[in-house]
Protein backbone atom coordinates (compact mmCIF):
# COMPACT_ATOMS: atom_id res chain seq x y z
CA UNK A 1 0.00 0.00 0.00
CA UNK A 2 1.09 3.42 -0.95
CA UNK A 3 2.76 5.55 1.70
CA UNK A 4 -0.31 8.01 2.02
CA UNK A 5 -3.18 9.79 -0.10
CA UNK A 6 -2.47 13.09 -1.72
CA UNK A 7 -6.17 14.55 -2.07
CA UNK A 8 -5.36 16.59 -5.42
CA UNK A 9 -6.24 15.90 -8.94
CA UNK A 10 -3.15 18.49 -10.16
CA UNK A 11 -0.34 16.79 -12.37
CA UNK A 12 2.62 19.07 -11.07
CA UNK A 13 1.74 18.03 -7.50
CA UNK A 14 2.01 14.79 -7.96
CA UNK A 15 5.17 15.06 -10.09
CA UNK A 16 6.82 17.53 -7.80
CA UNK A 17 6.14 14.22 -4.85
CA UNK A 18 7.26 11.51 -7.44
CA UNK A 19 10.38 13.52 -8.49
CA UNK A 20 11.00 14.03 -4.59
CA UNK A 21 10.78 9.89 -4.23
CA UNK A 22 7.64 9.66 -2.43
CA UNK A 23 5.16 6.36 -2.60
CA UNK A 24 1.70 7.44 -2.75
CA UNK A 25 -1.20 7.11 -4.42
CA UNK A 26 -3.48 10.24 -6.01
CA UNK A 27 -7.61 10.53 -5.12
CA UNK A 28 -9.17 14.12 -6.13
CA UNK A 29 -11.19 15.44 -3.25
CA UNK A 30 -14.74 17.15 -4.07
CA UNK A 31 -14.77 18.73 -0.72
CA UNK A 32 -16.76 22.28 -0.87
CA UNK A 33 -14.47 25.26 -2.11
CA UNK A 34 -17.10 28.04 -1.40
CA UNK A 35 -14.84 29.93 1.41
CA UNK A 36 -15.99 33.60 3.12
CA UNK A 37 -14.80 36.42 1.33
CA UNK A 38 -12.82 37.69 3.99
CA UNK A 39 -10.06 34.94 4.88
CA UNK A 40 -6.64 36.33 4.15
CA UNK A 41 -4.76 34.45 1.24
CA UNK A 42 -2.78 32.18 3.74
CA UNK A 43 -6.19 31.61 6.11
CA UNK A 44 -7.90 30.61 2.73
CA UNK A 45 -5.51 28.39 1.71
CA UNK A 46 -5.08 26.31 5.05
CA UNK A 47 -8.89 25.98 5.40
CA UNK A 48 -9.18 24.24 2.14
CA UNK A 49 -6.32 22.01 2.31
CA UNK A 50 -7.85 20.92 5.73
CA UNK A 51 -10.49 20.08 3.57
CA UNK A 52 -9.58 18.57 1.35
CA UNK A 53 -7.50 16.35 3.27
CA UNK A 54 -10.56 15.76 5.60
CA UNK A 55 -13.05 14.65 2.90
CA UNK A 56 -10.61 12.14 1.98
CA UNK A 57 -9.68 10.76 5.28
CA UNK A 58 -13.87 10.26 5.98
CA UNK A 59 -13.50 8.15 3.13
CA UNK A 60 -10.38 6.25 3.90
CA UNK A 61 -10.00 5.90 7.14
CA UNK A 62 -6.74 4.65 8.78
CA UNK A 63 -4.88 6.26 6.29
CA UNK A 64 -2.45 9.20 5.61
CA UNK A 65 -3.89 11.81 3.69
CA UNK A 66 -2.45 14.90 2.15
CA UNK A 67 -4.15 18.12 0.69
CA UNK A 68 -3.26 21.09 -0.26
CA UNK A 69 -4.39 23.93 -2.16
CA UNK A 70 -2.89 27.30 -3.90
CA UNK A 71 -3.69 31.01 -4.77
CA UNK A 72 -2.10 34.29 -5.92
CA UNK A 73 -2.35 37.36 -3.96
CA UNK A 74 -1.56 41.08 -5.41
CA UNK A 75 -3.08 43.96 -3.70
CA UNK A 76 -5.09 42.25 -1.18
CA UNK A 77 -7.16 40.58 -3.80
CA UNK A 78 -7.21 36.87 -4.24
CA UNK A 79 -6.98 34.95 -8.07
CA UNK A 80 -7.65 31.73 -8.62
CA UNK A 81 -8.21 29.31 -11.41
CA UNK A 82 -9.33 32.08 -14.60
CA UNK A 83 -12.76 31.39 -16.44
CA UNK A 84 -12.19 32.38 -19.12
CA UNK A 85 -9.29 33.69 -21.65
CA UNK A 86 -10.50 37.05 -20.75
CA UNK A 87 -9.97 36.78 -17.01
CA UNK A 88 -6.53 35.15 -17.75
CA UNK A 89 -5.88 38.24 -19.41
CA UNK A 90 -6.91 40.67 -16.85
CA UNK A 91 -5.20 38.38 -14.04
CA UNK A 92 -1.65 38.68 -16.39
CA UNK A 93 -2.16 42.04 -16.87
CA UNK A 94 -2.57 42.47 -13.28
CA UNK A 95 0.56 40.82 -12.36
CA UNK A 96 2.86 42.65 -15.28
CA UNK A 97 5.81 44.36 -14.36
CA UNK A 98 5.30 43.62 -10.04
CA UNK A 99 5.83 41.41 -7.47
CA UNK A 100 3.38 39.00 -5.86
CA UNK A 101 2.44 36.37 -3.20
CA UNK A 102 1.93 32.64 -3.88
CA UNK A 103 0.82 30.76 -1.05
CA UNK A 104 0.75 27.46 -0.93
CA UNK A 105 -1.44 25.72 2.31
CA UNK A 106 -0.59 21.91 3.19
CA UNK A 107 -2.72 19.65 5.40
CA UNK A 108 -1.59 16.31 5.91
CA UNK A 109 -3.67 14.49 8.74
CA UNK A 110 -4.76 10.76 9.98
CA UNK A 111 -6.80 9.83 12.80
CA UNK A 112 -4.21 10.45 15.49
CA UNK A 113 -2.52 13.76 14.11
CA UNK A 114 -2.75 16.24 11.97
CA UNK A 115 0.17 18.92 10.71
CA UNK A 116 -0.92 22.13 8.81
CA UNK A 117 1.05 25.03 7.91
CA UNK A 118 1.00 27.66 4.27
CA UNK A 119 4.01 28.54 2.93
CA UNK A 120 4.40 32.01 0.85
CA UNK A 121 6.98 32.79 -1.92
CA UNK A 122 6.98 36.38 -3.69
CA UNK A 123 6.95 35.92 -7.09
CA UNK A 124 8.19 39.38 -9.42
CA UNK A 125 7.09 39.28 -12.99
CA UNK A 126 8.85 41.07 -16.34
CA UNK A 127 6.56 44.18 -17.97
CA UNK A 128 4.22 41.85 -20.24
CA UNK A 129 3.00 43.25 -23.13
CA UNK A 130 -0.62 42.84 -24.74
CA UNK A 131 0.94 40.47 -27.38
CA UNK A 132 3.32 38.40 -24.82
CA UNK A 133 -0.19 37.99 -22.51
CA UNK A 134 -2.19 36.88 -25.42
CA UNK A 135 0.98 34.77 -27.02
CA UNK A 136 1.10 33.02 -23.24
CA UNK A 137 -2.71 32.70 -23.09
CA UNK A 138 -2.52 30.73 -26.89
CA UNK A 139 -0.46 28.11 -25.40
CA UNK A 140 -3.32 27.14 -23.42
CA UNK A 141 -1.37 26.83 -19.84
CA UNK A 142 -3.09 28.84 -17.88
CA UNK A 143 -6.65 27.47 -17.59
CA UNK A 144 -6.23 24.92 -14.91
CA UNK A 145 -3.84 27.15 -12.89
CA UNK A 146 -4.25 29.74 -10.29
CA UNK A 147 -2.85 33.31 -11.18
CA UNK A 148 -3.40 32.08 -14.70
CA UNK A 149 0.16 31.31 -14.97
CA UNK A 150 2.15 27.79 -14.95
CA UNK A 151 6.25 29.12 -13.43
CA UNK A 152 7.27 25.46 -15.09
CA UNK A 153 6.35 25.68 -18.57
CA UNK A 154 5.86 28.49 -21.23
CA UNK A 155 5.81 30.83 -18.02
CA UNK A 156 9.08 30.18 -17.25
CA UNK A 157 9.82 33.39 -19.93
CA UNK A 158 7.09 35.17 -17.37
CA UNK A 159 8.84 35.52 -14.12
CA UNK A 160 12.28 37.71 -13.20
CA UNK A 161 12.43 36.25 -9.83
CA UNK A 162 11.31 34.34 -6.91
CA UNK A 163 11.73 35.01 -3.18
CA UNK A 164 11.13 31.39 -1.44
CA UNK A 165 10.45 27.85 -2.47
CA UNK A 166 10.04 27.60 -5.93
CA UNK A 167 8.13 24.24 -5.52
CA UNK A 168 5.52 25.81 -3.72
CA UNK A 169 4.93 28.29 -6.71
CA UNK A 170 4.18 25.15 -8.81
CA UNK A 171 1.61 24.35 -6.12
CA UNK A 172 3.76 22.02 -3.46
CA UNK A 173 6.27 23.29 -0.73
CA UNK A 174 8.27 19.76 -1.02
CA UNK A 175 11.19 20.74 1.21
CA UNK A 176 8.75 21.62 4.11
CA UNK A 177 6.24 18.84 3.47
CA UNK A 178 8.79 16.31 3.46
CA UNK A 179 9.77 17.45 7.22
CA UNK A 180 6.43 17.23 7.82
CA UNK A 181 5.68 13.58 6.25
CA UNK A 182 8.83 12.71 8.06
CA UNK A 183 6.90 13.26 11.61
CA UNK A 184 4.44 10.70 10.04
CA UNK A 185 7.09 8.13 9.97
CA UNK A 186 7.25 8.56 5.95
CA UNK A 187 10.60 8.77 4.48
CA UNK A 188 11.39 9.12 0.82
CA UNK A 189 14.80 8.83 -0.47
CA UNK A 190 16.89 11.20 1.45
CA UNK A 191 16.49 11.03 5.27
CA UNK A 192 15.68 14.21 6.80
CA UNK A 193 17.19 13.62 10.59
CA UNK A 194 18.39 16.16 12.83
CA UNK A 195 21.90 16.41 14.48
CA UNK A 196 25.22 16.58 13.45
CA UNK B 1 16.96 23.71 -39.55
CA UNK B 2 16.77 24.02 -35.72
CA UNK B 3 16.71 27.41 -34.55
CA UNK B 4 20.43 27.73 -32.94
CA UNK B 5 22.70 25.46 -31.36
CA UNK B 6 22.97 24.52 -27.49
CA UNK B 7 26.97 23.79 -26.66
CA UNK B 8 26.02 21.41 -23.83
CA UNK B 9 25.49 17.80 -22.84
CA UNK B 10 23.32 18.78 -19.64
CA UNK B 11 20.30 17.04 -19.88
CA UNK B 12 18.62 19.93 -17.56
CA UNK B 13 19.80 22.66 -19.97
CA UNK B 14 17.79 20.73 -22.93
CA UNK B 15 14.82 20.27 -20.50
CA UNK B 16 14.33 23.92 -19.75
CA UNK B 17 14.93 25.12 -23.17
CA UNK B 18 12.68 22.63 -24.70
CA UNK B 19 10.09 23.15 -22.21
CA UNK B 20 9.83 26.94 -22.88
CA UNK B 21 9.16 25.91 -26.72
CA UNK B 22 12.57 26.69 -28.07
CA UNK B 23 13.77 24.86 -31.48
CA UNK B 24 17.10 23.95 -31.14
CA UNK B 25 19.81 20.80 -31.35
CA UNK B 26 22.41 20.06 -29.19
CA UNK B 27 26.06 19.77 -29.62
CA UNK B 28 28.16 19.60 -26.74
CA UNK B 29 31.14 21.46 -26.71
CA UNK B 30 34.84 19.82 -26.11
CA UNK B 31 36.35 23.57 -25.26
CA UNK B 32 39.24 23.57 -22.74
CA UNK B 33 37.66 24.74 -19.35
CA UNK B 34 41.09 25.32 -17.71
CA UNK B 35 41.03 28.69 -16.99
CA UNK B 36 42.78 30.73 -14.13
CA UNK B 37 42.24 30.63 -10.48
CA UNK B 38 42.06 34.45 -9.69
CA UNK B 39 38.43 35.24 -11.59
CA UNK B 40 35.37 35.59 -9.73
CA UNK B 41 32.31 33.54 -10.31
CA UNK B 42 30.37 35.70 -12.63
CA UNK B 43 33.57 36.29 -14.57
CA UNK B 44 34.60 32.31 -14.79
CA UNK B 45 31.07 31.12 -16.26
CA UNK B 46 31.06 34.25 -18.14
CA UNK B 47 34.66 33.21 -19.66
CA UNK B 48 33.66 29.06 -20.33
CA UNK B 49 30.55 29.97 -21.64
CA UNK B 50 31.81 32.02 -23.95
CA UNK B 51 34.64 29.36 -24.83
CA UNK B 52 32.00 26.61 -25.01
CA UNK B 53 30.17 28.92 -27.51
CA UNK B 54 32.95 30.38 -30.15
CA UNK B 55 33.94 26.50 -30.09
CA UNK B 56 31.01 25.17 -31.92
CA UNK B 57 30.78 28.24 -33.96
CA UNK B 58 34.06 27.41 -34.99
CA UNK B 59 32.79 23.97 -36.39
CA UNK B 60 29.38 25.12 -37.54
CA UNK B 61 30.12 28.65 -39.12
CA UNK B 62 26.42 30.57 -40.07
CA UNK B 63 24.71 28.84 -37.00
CA UNK B 64 23.85 31.01 -33.60
CA UNK B 65 25.36 29.03 -30.85
CA UNK B 66 24.64 28.78 -27.12
CA UNK B 67 27.12 28.66 -24.58
CA UNK B 68 26.54 28.28 -20.65
CA UNK B 69 28.03 27.48 -17.82
CA UNK B 70 27.08 27.39 -13.77
CA UNK B 71 29.06 27.05 -10.88
CA UNK B 72 28.85 27.21 -7.04
CA UNK B 73 29.94 29.62 -4.73
CA UNK B 74 30.62 29.69 -1.05
CA UNK B 75 33.02 31.60 1.17
CA UNK B 76 34.63 33.33 -1.94
CA UNK B 77 35.63 29.50 -3.41
CA UNK B 78 34.24 28.06 -6.17
CA UNK B 79 32.38 24.66 -6.45
CA UNK B 80 32.08 22.77 -9.65
CA UNK B 81 31.27 19.01 -10.09
CA UNK B 82 32.24 16.59 -7.31
CA UNK B 83 34.91 14.42 -8.28
CA UNK B 84 34.04 11.66 -5.71
CA UNK B 85 31.90 10.93 -3.33
CA UNK B 86 33.83 12.30 -0.18
CA UNK B 87 34.41 15.52 -2.47
CA UNK B 88 30.42 15.41 -2.68
CA UNK B 89 30.35 14.81 1.04
CA UNK B 90 32.24 18.00 2.05
CA UNK B 91 30.57 20.54 -0.24
CA UNK B 92 27.58 19.34 0.84
CA UNK B 93 28.68 20.20 4.61
CA UNK B 94 30.18 23.44 3.40
CA UNK B 95 26.68 24.46 1.97
CA UNK B 96 24.60 22.77 5.20
CA UNK B 97 21.94 25.67 7.18
CA UNK B 98 24.09 29.04 5.20
CA UNK B 99 23.24 30.62 1.82
CA UNK B 100 25.60 30.59 -1.50
CA UNK B 101 25.37 31.63 -4.52
CA UNK B 102 24.85 29.77 -8.09
CA UNK B 103 26.16 31.59 -10.85
CA UNK B 104 25.65 30.44 -14.73
CA UNK B 105 27.11 32.66 -17.56
CA UNK B 106 25.09 32.80 -20.98
CA UNK B 107 27.19 33.28 -24.04
CA UNK B 108 24.96 33.44 -27.45
CA UNK B 109 27.00 34.27 -31.05
CA UNK B 110 26.95 34.08 -34.19
CA UNK B 111 29.51 35.17 -36.73
CA UNK B 112 28.04 39.09 -36.70
CA UNK B 113 26.84 39.03 -33.06
CA UNK B 114 27.37 38.46 -29.74
CA UNK B 115 24.70 38.69 -26.31
CA UNK B 116 27.38 37.64 -22.92
CA UNK B 117 25.52 38.37 -19.46
CA UNK B 118 25.65 36.32 -16.00
CA UNK B 119 22.95 35.46 -13.61
CA UNK B 120 23.51 34.58 -9.63
CA UNK B 121 21.08 33.71 -7.60
CA UNK B 122 21.11 32.95 -3.84
CA UNK B 123 20.05 29.14 -2.16
CA UNK B 124 19.87 28.99 1.10
CA UNK B 125 19.82 25.14 2.11
CA UNK B 126 18.58 23.57 5.58
CA UNK B 127 20.55 22.44 7.99
CA UNK B 128 21.79 19.37 6.69
CA UNK B 129 22.95 16.33 8.92
CA UNK B 130 25.77 13.56 7.69
CA UNK B 131 23.02 11.13 7.96
CA UNK B 132 20.96 13.53 5.28
CA UNK B 133 23.92 14.28 3.39
CA UNK B 134 25.00 10.39 2.74
CA UNK B 135 21.32 9.34 2.23
CA UNK B 136 21.89 12.58 -0.69
CA UNK B 137 24.50 11.24 -2.00
CA UNK B 138 23.69 7.60 -2.14
CA UNK B 139 20.64 8.67 -4.50
CA UNK B 140 23.79 9.04 -7.38
CA UNK B 141 22.21 12.39 -7.85
CA UNK B 142 25.69 14.31 -7.18
CA UNK B 143 27.98 13.82 -9.27
CA UNK B 144 27.34 16.01 -12.82
CA UNK B 145 26.48 18.78 -11.07
CA UNK B 146 28.19 21.96 -9.67
CA UNK B 147 27.78 22.07 -5.68
CA UNK B 148 26.90 18.09 -6.02
CA UNK B 149 22.94 18.81 -5.57
CA UNK B 150 20.57 19.39 -8.02
CA UNK B 151 17.69 21.77 -7.19
CA UNK B 152 14.87 19.46 -9.14
CA UNK B 153 15.25 16.15 -8.12
CA UNK B 154 15.59 14.35 -4.61
CA UNK B 155 17.78 17.47 -3.93
CA UNK B 156 14.37 19.46 -3.53
CA UNK B 157 14.21 18.62 -0.59
CA UNK B 158 17.83 20.10 0.61
CA UNK B 159 16.96 23.94 -0.23
CA UNK B 160 15.11 25.62 2.05
CA UNK B 161 14.26 29.29 -0.10
CA UNK B 162 16.11 30.94 -3.17
CA UNK B 163 16.37 34.55 -4.40
CA UNK B 164 16.48 34.79 -7.81
CA UNK B 165 15.92 32.62 -10.99
CA UNK B 166 15.27 28.86 -10.35
CA UNK B 167 16.01 27.41 -13.67
CA UNK B 168 19.52 29.47 -13.49
CA UNK B 169 19.91 27.28 -10.35
CA UNK B 170 19.06 24.45 -12.69
CA UNK B 171 21.34 25.55 -15.38
CA UNK B 172 20.28 27.97 -17.57
CA UNK B 173 18.28 30.97 -16.88
CA UNK B 174 15.74 30.91 -19.21
CA UNK B 175 13.03 33.98 -18.61
CA UNK B 176 17.27 36.15 -19.72
CA UNK B 177 18.14 33.69 -22.33
CA UNK B 178 14.89 34.18 -23.94
CA UNK B 179 14.78 37.63 -24.36
CA UNK B 180 18.28 37.28 -25.53
CA UNK B 181 17.63 35.20 -27.92
CA UNK B 182 14.87 37.38 -29.22
CA UNK B 183 17.84 39.57 -30.07
CA UNK B 184 18.71 36.89 -32.66
CA UNK B 185 15.06 37.11 -33.98
CA UNK B 186 14.68 33.86 -32.31
CA UNK B 187 10.94 33.25 -30.51
CA UNK B 188 9.77 30.28 -28.40
CA UNK B 189 5.74 30.27 -27.94
CA UNK B 190 5.44 33.29 -26.33
CA UNK B 191 6.52 36.62 -27.75
CA UNK B 192 8.60 38.69 -25.82
CA UNK B 193 7.53 42.17 -27.30
CA UNK B 194 7.76 45.68 -25.26
CA UNK B 195 5.64 48.29 -25.01
CA UNK B 196 2.08 48.51 -24.11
Amino acid sequence: MADFILASASPRRKEILTNAGFSFETIPSDADENIAGDLSDEETVKELAKRKARYILSRYPGRIVFGCDTVVAVDGKILGKPENDEAAFNMLKMLSGRTHRVSTGVCIISEEKEICFCDTTQVTFYQLSDETVRSYIATGECSDKAGAYGIQGYGSVLVKEIKGDYFSVMGLPVAKAARALGEFGINARVVLSVGK
